[in-house]
């Protein structure tokens, strides 16, 4: 059986890590000079590897095995959040690049195509999951068009200087694939909790967003009386609660939804607020709940306008994000590994996070694993995961990975 | 019977209102340069009516009367809010100074003693009403030292720029007072709406306030369970829910209270806030109702806390200001004067705002009169009074002005 070598994963996940390393996180976001110095150095540890190694146009890291045949397509991505943890997307970057090795060096799979690939931009710093969607052929010219950064870098500026104006984009339609695995921290705390190494998942959480701006009239706090009052906050905290208090009654099991955003303008402790806006955003596996949350976000709204105070409007914050299926049978590959390898400490689990794989599933079938992150932390300095899981998990990714490659080869 | 003259008094409003003038509003912060450059005006117009003016250590201009006996002191504020409009205090600033022409010119007044004043700082650029609390000893060391406005200019910095380092400070004891008038526009619609030209105020209503602080887990959105969230914002969207549900419970008929100001960490829409804050202030005439107000604010403080979410804690946002009763013979001269020249469209109130003539009646018998604001619109560039009502309104201070003297002579 194909066999990882730890250490050497090891030696490289912190090679990475030294790439934008600040205090016990990474710093390296998309473009970045530190993010390009990575991309370099993985091209040519892909080379190192005998995979033909290269930085396609929107900052993707190829590496194409010189083996015929569909290939199986395995990595993450290597970007950070701007005060971004040390694995995060970086630990299945590196385990793609070791089970290349691995497979490689086992004379039962060294003829097997197996390429390897950094995605740019999963943390949106120009916009979420770029590298992944323009492979995938959902990066329009629409979208790119005046695409800046929140401190208004061009992204046509971004790219020049990484030296990719004109370099050609790689597309899934290039090349016949037999599918994508992606590995990450799993970002949560479930795994450990449970007392489990490894996570196969199942779905990959669907995600919708609204927006709720409230209209008012700005007065003095002492002199305008209740009655006269459209108090902009009164309709915000009113909305708030009672989506609070409603959402239970159509969740599933495993809903989230959180409005961690809220501004009242002017914000003053003696200004009635003229305006305000506050969002909500809602998680679930299953899309007909995400239509209940939005049908009853939709009727709190109508009960808050229906009081004569500030006036509410909701419009959608983003594109709905429809939940994402990992493939059943790329599922039973990786949890007979799993179950092999972590001996029945694992499960099958959602994934309440956005990853890549949730774009490449559109174009291929596609599967994911996770390792347990320490304290459940994650997209902060704090982020670690201990040795013994990190290498067990690519471990499964290669035994996995290897029974898929046979399978398809019969 | 004594008059004043509203040409004049229109004029010297205009003048004043050319010193900061911005669009159709005024910009003269305490201690600006055009705050100081009004002050200096303001003291040699003092003179020309007859007053001895001086302008003392902490900025208020104070024009002495030579006659002999306890005075009249009449004024309000010539400093502005950050982008404040052309009356708020100006117009009892400049009432003052025509009243003190207008009796100077009647024979039957001309022998009486009447000051004039404009306070300093009313608008809280370095501390709230500092001109009239350091003229009635409620501006201790402790408050001064290190004082700072918010763009981090040291009070003490400002009062050498303004010239004012070593000159003395009036203080209330070292003169005899009758007592303290003052003018100001309404800054509410009441009067407006009542198709009314002069209030007479009875109480400057009380103000309390206090400031939650949530301390929950900032995690997430995506992979945090619901169950095992500790969610400040929606600890804070319950609480101030609870707050606009129970205080009408308890509340008098003028009560008002209001939640200006709510600030969530780190306030990303997919994030869950590990920590919040909000903002409560509420005001009434009656001091007892301001206690109800507290006691339900702590009764919701602990049925948040039973719940088991994030926590929250309860602190003072600042020191309450009990109500403050305006003296009831001035009110009975001042409505008889408002009485005789409104045709008696005019009415006894409570200020919502806070005045100098609040600090001042701690230690001497204080009222106020109020004229129309259009719209209820003040602390803006489009605030506004109709001439007429601008006119009406000093007429009414002179002649109960008058009265008061009279009465004080017998």
């Amino acid at each position: 059986m194909v066999e990882i070598n730890g250490e050497r994963l090891l030696a490289d996940l912190r090679t990475l890590r030294a790439m934008g390393a600040t205090g016990t996180g990474v710093v390296r976001p998309a473009f970045s000079e530190m993010d390009m110095r990575a991309r370099h150095w993985l091209a040519a540890r892909y080379q190192e590897a005998g995979l033909a190694a290269q930085i396609d146009g929107v900052g993707n890291v190829m590496g194409r095995s010189p083996n015929p045949g569909p290939a199986l397509l395995l990595g993450s991505h290597s970007d950070t959040q701007p005060t971004g943890g040390w694995l995060d997307g970086a630990l299945g970057v590196i385990y793609a690049l070791e089970v290349v090795r691995a497979l490689a060096e086992d004379p039962a799979t060294k003829d097997q195509a197996v390429d390897a690939i950094s995605w740019q931009d999963e943390e949106s710093r120009f916009y979420g999951c770029l590298g992944s969607r323009s492979f995938c052929g959902d990066f329009s010219a629409e979208a790119e068009a005046g695409l800046a950064d929140k401190d208004g870098v061009a992204f046509s500026d971004a790219l020049a200087q990484a030296g990719l104006a004109n370099v050609p984009r790689l597309r899934a339609t290039d090349h016949d694939y037999i599918g994508f695995l992606e590995a990450h921290i799993e970002q949560g705390p479930h795994l450990e909790a449970d007392g489990l190494r490894i996570g196969i998942v199942d779905t990959i959480v669907g995600l919708g967003g609204m927006v709720f701006s409230f209209t008012g009239q700005q007065n003095h706090a002492g002199t305008t009386m209740m009655a006269g009052r459209k108090d902009a906050a009164t309709a915000l905290y009113a909305l708030a609660h009672a989506i609070n208090e409603e959402f239970p009654k159509v969740a599933g099991a495993r809903s989230v939804w959180t409005m961690g955003r809220a501004v009242l303008r002017p914000g003053a402790p003696s200004i009635v607020p003229g305006s305000a806006e506050l969002e909500l955003q809602y998680r679930d596996a299953d899309s007909a709940v995400l239509d209940k949350f939005e049908a009853v976000a939709h009727r709190l709204v109508a009960e808050v306008n229906s009081r004569g105070g500030a006036a509410v409007e909701a419009k959608p914050s983003r594109v709905r994000i429809a939940p994402a299926h990992m493939d059943q049978g790329f599922q039973k590959h990786l949890s007979q590994a799993a179950a092999l390898h972590s001996g029945g400490n694992w499960t099958s689990m959602p994934s309440g996070a956005f990853h890549d794989a949730g774009v490449v599933c559109k174009v291929m079938p596609c599967a994911m694993l996770f390792i347990p992150s320490i304290g459940g932390v994650s997209h902060d300095f704090a982020e670690d995961s201990h040795d013994a899981d990190i290498i067990l998990g690519c471990q499964v990714l290669a035994t996995g990975a290897a029974s898929i490659l046979a399978a398809a080869a019969n």
